[in-house]
């Protein structure tokens, strides 16, 4: 069986770091598709849209997308892209590195962060006399459906969940999602802890070691997963999944780090971590498992991009990653 | 003239803390007159409710109000005590200091956060059928006020702003706080900076020395300044001010160290750095300077309680500040 993979390189370094990904999943067993389709600022330029309804349609017919980045319109990208793959669950690994500076090097985090609503529903309305709103939206199905995921991916991985919310201030929203979770953990017989975002955002960089999976609304999700890339040192090394029901994709955290773009030197490890994502997910587990290790060794042994203190490329980078398949 | 300022220890160590901080007001030139109130965990079990009438009148009446901290009932007790005061900005300095541990030892931010809306509305609603709504308001006027008060602020400290928001998502609420902040920018012929929050988790771990005054929304202000207490060694340090047109409340930033409290040897720092927000805020600068460079010797030199590798109680410590005035 042929996989259909939808590739969206976007703008910036995801036009370098993608195509480096892809040499990197070519190398591996499974047989791939590849469908190039457009999204970004560089498509908005010439076609008045960020994201071509081509693009929406291939991502909905392929069996996975992998996205570099984009640049100024990147939320006009990424939002309906997660919604075009029905994604509930962003999976965002945090982990440091030997032979990458970090300033916690005993990270090991991953955060399953809720995908769908919460101050994302993009309901917001202007009252007039300079008063605006948004309704931020928790359901108990998008809360017991994330907590489902957010256990399951626990279990597989024998780690420990913390729940994280601000109950205390979002009392009925925030509230609603924790019953939920509640639910959730007594029909599955599972433990877990919660813990304030405000106060996680401390403890996070005092002792990361003592969290594992963090299950967390929307916007905790996005904010305290960007604070765990300061931990393990930038964002430069980051893959996610937005994973859905029968479709997903999979995305370097970074941006599209205009200052290095055109170079051939942004660093492919995010994005051939998001690949390897891609494989475990499709069920290639031991390919993913061996492309990870290959970053890693990679890491380690170099050779390096310059945001890591080495001269490589990133065609040479994704060569020694194939070389150690 | 006498100043009249109301005291609420509150639950756990705001018991210890409190007193030290109100030992070394005592010892300052200024005359206060101290009105002990009750507010907390233990004034709820007792009387039914966490925040007692006579509290919010006495906190009305006064020039100036210090809180220690509250267990469970923190929410019910520091929100409507922040309306009580009128308080519209939330100042919260995180600094390193010299002879203390830190992550980031050059870390020296003082975070200017909107305190009186965004998704502290209080606005929630159980629409039935699992769908649970909160309302987050921004309006001109709040935006406007904060804005205000923080370039005001930095001006005053000689400082640089960063504004930092999410109105790639939130983009009628978040869009209208940022505008709101232009205008007064423009009206000041000030400069500013703006940052993603997310972005700004980041930044702040990888290189805090890049911002000075960071201006936030409610929500954003309260993670944003509990990451930056990660980065100075914890929440132990950390004062705060909650100022209004005509009346502040001055409280450490951390909790009521249950795992502590009773011992006598809760760190008062935060709590006497509060108290020197309190004298600078009601026009005592010298007093509030000297009160600030004795608790920074005292960081120093020691003596030091037990969070910071010592031996020392709390009223040793507070006897060392009040020696060193
Ligand atoms: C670009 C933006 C809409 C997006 C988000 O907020 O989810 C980004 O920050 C991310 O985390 O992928
Ligand atoms: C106790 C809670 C309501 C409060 C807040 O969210 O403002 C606290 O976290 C703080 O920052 O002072």
């Amino acid at each position: 069986m042929t996989d259909e993979i939808a590739i969206i390189p976007g703008d910036g370094i995801g036009r370098e770091v993608v195509p480096a990904a892809v040499r990197v999943l070519e190398a591996t067993e499974p047989s791939f598709a590849f469908t190039e389709a457009e999204a970004g600022d560089a498509v908005a330029e010439r076609e008045g849209t960020p994201l071509p309804d081509s693009t929406v349609e291939t991502v909905e017919a392929a069996d996975a997308t992998l996205f570099g980045a984009a640049g100024e319109t990147a939320a006009d990208v990424i939002l309906p892209l997660r919604e075009a793959v029905g994604s509930f669950a962003n999976v965002r690994p945090a982990r440091a590195y030997p032979g990458v500076d970090a300033l916690r090097p005993e990270t090991d985090l991953v955060f399953v962060r809720e995908n769908t609503e919460g101050v994302y529903s993009g309901i917001e309305s202007d009252l007039g006399e300079g008063v605006t709103t948004l309704t931020r939206v928790v359901t108990e199905s998008a809360s017991r459906r994330i907590a489902e995921f957010g256990f399951a991916y626990a279990d597989e991985h024998d780690a420990d969940v913390t729940v994280t919310h601000k109950a205390n201030v979002m009392r009925t929203t925030d509230g609603r999602f924790l019953d939920a979770v509640d639910a959730v953990a007594a029909e599955r017989g599972a433990d877990y802890d919660t813990e304030l975002m405000d106060a996680l955002a401390t403890k996070l960089l005092l002792d990361p070691t003592q969290y594992d999976v963090v299950l967390c609304p929307n916007l905790a999700g996005d904010v305290l997963s960007d604070l765990a890339a300061g931990l393990v040192g930038g964002l430069g090394l980051l893959p996610s999944a937005n994973v859905g029901a029968d479709n997903a994709l999979f995305e370097p955290v970074h941006g599209t780090a205009p200052d290095i773009a055109g170079e051939g030197v942004a660093n492919p490890a995010a994005a051939i971590l998001s690949a390897a994502m891609l494989l475990t997910h499709l069920g290639y587990e031991d390919e993913g498992a061996r492309v990870r290790s290959a970053v890693e060794r990679t890491l380690e042994e170099g050779p390096r991009t310059p945001d890591l203190g080495g001269t490589a490329t990133t065609d040479e980078v994704a060569a020694a990653v194939v070389s150690r398949l």
